[in-house]
């Protein structure tokens, strides 16, 4: 049990690291002068972050406790078959330890962000360097704890109970809650954009992020639950996946102690990428986030072979590892091609602006159909590379070389969060300069740094989205090993109308889970527009902006918050009850066919929605820096029209994809036995 | 051999029904009073459709005969394996036979409804029931030519040839045609239709179909294109695959006979229906439409029914024929849901359009994503449905059981693209009498018969998509029966990582054929849009609209045209090369995987820009007959941006992923020898 252990050491280096940069971006000074009302500005978008926290995690600690009652009643086996209570407890506490530490790094998360965000603006009164470490180094806080928290929970909980089930209930929690924090942050961080925007720009005319709108915490809020918290609860959640997927093969090869060994060689490798990365006065931040992604990547690929050198560990299950890494290197790439506003789609699509918003539509969302293939065919060379490296070795050697190809490609997601989570900090830092007017020298560093920030969500997302899709298919490889465990047949072929059936099935619910988020954002902001028109006509001197009046801005982020968690349920519900259903009818071929259908269509739409998002963004930035007419000019109207669809693309339905079919492929691997034992068909 | 000879008997009685139709639509007066150029129109609208087929055609028969070289020389086995050309003569030959009957079918449609639209406007002074007569009759001609054309191509291929392989051949042939006829007439109609708003409505000001605007006949010839040869070409296409499909598990089965009698039974059934539908001078048009087509499945239940009886065939299969019909049905029920104007998306849509354009998208484009779900069960529920009922007969018979499914939903067919037809024809009758101002009691008529026709539209589209899904589902069992026969082995599990790597590149397609030809429309359209700035800058007096003065038509759609190939080429061979190349790659595990993946995301994408498209149009017809502010409304601006983007997703990309799949499952079919004999892995 050496490589378990040292995974724990790892993880308490990695806290330790997060301590560190956190003290270091708390001590940070801040640029308030008394009058130029910074630190309140910063105190009022943590506050809001906090109120929404307190709020999601209050309703999901009463959702998470009945799905842990249920979890217990019927998991692994049903209490009323009298197999003893004995597992099922340790499956529910397992769920509930991974909902738990999932929610504290997203908690992490968000409390670093916002007070990384006035920091670095302030820092930007120096320079460039200081103010991308204050952060990028917030956003390590994020990245260090999310890793270190899910290797630690994960290696824990299989030293306490050597049980891979109980792994996956952790998982499973991981993913619930990870479901909720992502759409849930998705669609809160969308129905404040656009009730703030639709209620302050439109109908008052007065500008963004004025402070008389009652909504303007709320959207900067948004921001960081979305990008912050829901990113790292998603990957949180990829990352645990893949461990729980690969240690459900690995436990009968007698390979666990490799898992571990790789996890905690990759989160070494963050750490030191984390703490090398920095940028020269006169650098490009973007290459210095880029340029700490590819040296953590070549670490992570020598210490894991020299490892497997010393622990004797086949070189080519190293091979399936590395294997998967590039490919989320080349997905990353591919976004980055699709997205990125020096390349020829957003150019594209901002020139096609021109011709007015159908045409913003047209062509973004055809860039956005043809990304999907690359990114799909990368998980398809990299799943079948992993197979066929680990055939020679036989037996179940070929599936766990693609779930070491997952590990393998989130190996590397401690310096993936970091960069990730950098991007909101610097964002909000861009619009706290601008609230407090902090001069044109920091708008013009703190822009440079949130045009880096823009290009590394790109390049994270479709990391995400490689993450989830190769984890999937490690899972029902997971989900294949239960079947036989539990005593049921496995022949998952095509042909079987069944499994043709759930295919069919499977493919329709990530485009209805998607609608019906989207659908929830469009029915909120609506409800927010009420509340902020109640709030001018009630609050005197709000709308002429008297001294001393203040809007009732928790009223907004309430509304936002109980809004996105009401409409969130029904979907999350959705897609785990028509599993279940398929499950109880059509046995496990048709859950087989099902996660395969859900897989496709899920990746598919992912990919589409946020690249095309992403590539609207993009272009309508390109058109404000002054070319086709710049801003105010018909192209930029047409642009922000598609900005605005992407909006919900990008931040709310297609990222919160990879969370519904991890969360579709667990459910189905948790109640194998169960579908085993009783199927219609 | 009964019933192939009933079959070919009753084809020609469809062929006489449609002949009699023909005569009657065309000795119909049409309204020309010398001075409102009705006439005059008619023949320019004609003469531009044939100018467009001429040039389609020239083309494809480059193209087709290539193809047929390749066909030659490769299949059923490679020349130079010196097992003879016998067969490769048949093959190459049926290929040749299919393209020219699908052609033919094209050729007859677009001649009746170019001369069935003038009529259905000047019979509209008389009164509804007249010019829906008109409307209807012109669309039973494509209807009867159609279907009839399709089962006597197989039944005397059969019967001359006694070869399955040779079917599919046929069935190739008509697919490849269709591919070009479904998208390169969705490509033109869109070019034409964008390129005359921009120039037109939007530069110069003047009203939509100007006789000064170059591009206007252009964009009338268009909607036959595109609605009556596409859509034909489409079904023609569907229909024979089915028949193919299912002839090929039949031969083993000793059952050949059974599909004829169906086949012959619903065009039987089509028949009658076609001649009794007819509408009241109160009545309503729609009604009309749905009761023929109800009494058209009632009667091919019932005759088959008979049949099955007196023939002494398994009412097994009987049932799974009605299964497949009464899928269909519900299909076209469900799309009626999304896309009718008195149903609740519609209106939704419709008022989230007073928010603005990026409302209209999200809104709409979340109800298309909601309606892939009901589709796609019912496909399901019809695969499943008919195998499990033909289960206890044991061998092959499960997998027949789906192809007779497919057969029976296309049995209802020529009903089906009657009704079709009959859409554009009466839009186009509205259009004429709008131009020839033939007064507001003709308008009121047509617009009547009009919104009929958008309706039945949008049922014939879920029809198809519908039916193409079932056809390449029997498809499937038609590959792995052929992959059998060639000594190869079939399994394809999902958890073969071929399987899924094929499944994951499978998926990928059908959004990258569609991104290419909304791409091709847009660069299209830019195209047609500087030659019509030539011609008025270049004819004196054009912009003026001297008498006398004509714009060359002409240029316009042969612009349209040139285009329209040069942009569906690409995307056509691309779809078919990677088809080949997974199968060379990865055998036919790949191949399975990648037509599984292939249909699943073809079936979403195509459903959902059918359905989001029509919602789009709708939503806006719902404005324009003034809800919500009605024309000219800031409501209405936004509906018309979404109507632009649902253009060609309903009419270019959408239904033409049907054809892809099916093209490509043909691909499959006829190669999958090929496969089994070299492959990389």
């Amino acid at each position: 049990m050496l490589w378990p252990i040292v995974a724990i050491v790892v993880s308490a280096l990695a806290f330790g690291v997060a301590a560190y940069f956190y003290q270091w971006v708390k001590r940070l000074p801040t640029a308030d002068d008394g009058k130029n009302g910074l630190n309140r500005i910063g105190q009022l978008i943590r506050q809001g972050a906090f109120t929404f926290l307190k709020r999601e995690y209050r309703t999901l600690v009463v959702f998470c406790g009945v799905v842990a009652v249920v979890i217990f009643l019927v998991y692994p086996a049903p209490l009323w078959q009298g197999q003893g209570a004995g597992e099922n407890v340790v499956m529910a506490v397992s769920y509930l330890f991974g909902s738990a530490l999932s929610a504290l790094a997203g908690y992490i998360g968000i409390s670093v962000a916002t007070l990384a965000n006035t920091r670095s603006a302030s820092a930007a009164r120096q320079g460039l360097a200081p103010a991308y470490m204050a952060g990028f180094r917030g956003g390590a806080v994020m990245g260090m704890a999310v890793v270190a928290s899910s290797l630690l929970g994960a290696a824990v909980l299989y030293l306490a109970t050597g049980d891979s089930e109980a792994v996956m209930a952790f998982s499973f929690g991981a993913s619930s809650l990870a479901l909720f924090a992502k759409a849930g942050g998705g669609i809160f961080t969308k129905t404040a954009d656009i009730a703030a925007d639709l209620t302050g720009k439109v109908e008052l005319g007065i500008p963004e992020d004025d402070p008389r709108n009652p909504a303007v915490i709320a959207d900067n809020v948004g921001d960081n639950v979305g990008d912050v918290a829901g990113m790292g609860a998603d990957l949180f959640d990829s990352n645990v996946a893949s461990t729980a997927a690969a240690l459900v093969v690995a436990v009968a090869l007698g390979l666990v102690e490799m898992i571990f060994c790789f996890g905690a060689l990759g989160l070494l490798a963050s750490i030191v990428g984390v703490l090398v990365a920095r940028v020269g006065e006169k650098g490009d931040p973007g290459r210095a986030l880029n340029s700490g992604t590819y040296l953590t990547c070549a670490l992570f690929a020598a210490l894991t072979l020299a490892a497997s050198l010393a622990c004797g560990y086949s070189l080519r299950i190293w091979g399936a590892a590395v294997l998967g890494m590039a490919a989320g290197v080349v997905i990353g790439i591919t976004s980055d091609f699709f997205v990125g506003d020096d390349k020829k789609p957003v150019k594209r699509v901002a020139e096609a602006c021109q011709n007015g918003p159908a045409f913003t539509i047209l062509s973004g969302f055809s860039y956005g159909l043809l990304s999907c293939l690359p990114s799909m065919a990368g998980i398809g060379v990299a799943a079948l590379g992993a197979y066929k490296l680990c055939e020679p070795l036989g037996g179940n050697y070929p599936m766990f070389g693609i779930g070491m190809a997952a590990v393998g490609m989130l190996s590397v997601v401690g310096m993936i969060i970091s960069n990730d989570a950098y991007g909101p900090i610097v964002d909000n830092a861009r619009g706290v300069a601008e609230m407090c007017g902090l001069g044109d020298d920091v708008l013009e560093i703190t822009d440079k740094l949130d045009a880096a920030g823009n290009t590394s969500k790109a390049i994270t997302k479709g990391f995400a989205i490689g993450a989830a899709g190769l984890t999937v298919i490690a899972l029902l490889g997971a989900f294949r090993e239960t079947v036989i465990q539990a005593g049921g047949t496995v022949s998952f072929n095509l042909m079987d109308p069944l499994v043709f059936f759930g295919a069919l099935i499977g493919a329709a619910i990530p485009a209805v889970f998607s609608a019906m988020l989207i659908l929830g954002v469009d029915k909120n902001s609506q409800r927010m527009v009420k509340e902020i028109h109640r709030q001018f006509d009630t609050i005197p001197g709000l709308r002429e902006g008297r001294e001393g009046v203040t809007p009732q801005y928790d009223k907004c982020i309430d509304i936002a918050t109980v809004g996105a968690i009401r409409q969130l349920i029904p979907a999350g519900l959705m897609a785990i009850l028509v599993t279940l259903a398929v499950g109880f009818i059509g046995g496990v071929e048709a859950v087989g066919g099902y996660l395969m259908g859900n897989i496709v269509t899920g990746l598919l739409l992912a990919m589409l929605m946020s690249n095309a998002g992403g590539l609207w963004d993009n272009a309508k930035k390109y058109i404000e820096s002054g070319h086709f007419g710049g801003k105010g000019s018909p192209a930029h109207k047409a642009a922000v029209i598609g900005d605005t669809v992407g909006d919900p693309f990008k931040d709310t339905a297609g990222p919160s994809i990879n969370t519904q079919i991890t969360v579709v492929s667990l459910v189905s691997s948790l109640s194998a036995a169960l579908f085993v034992a009783s199927s219609l068909f």
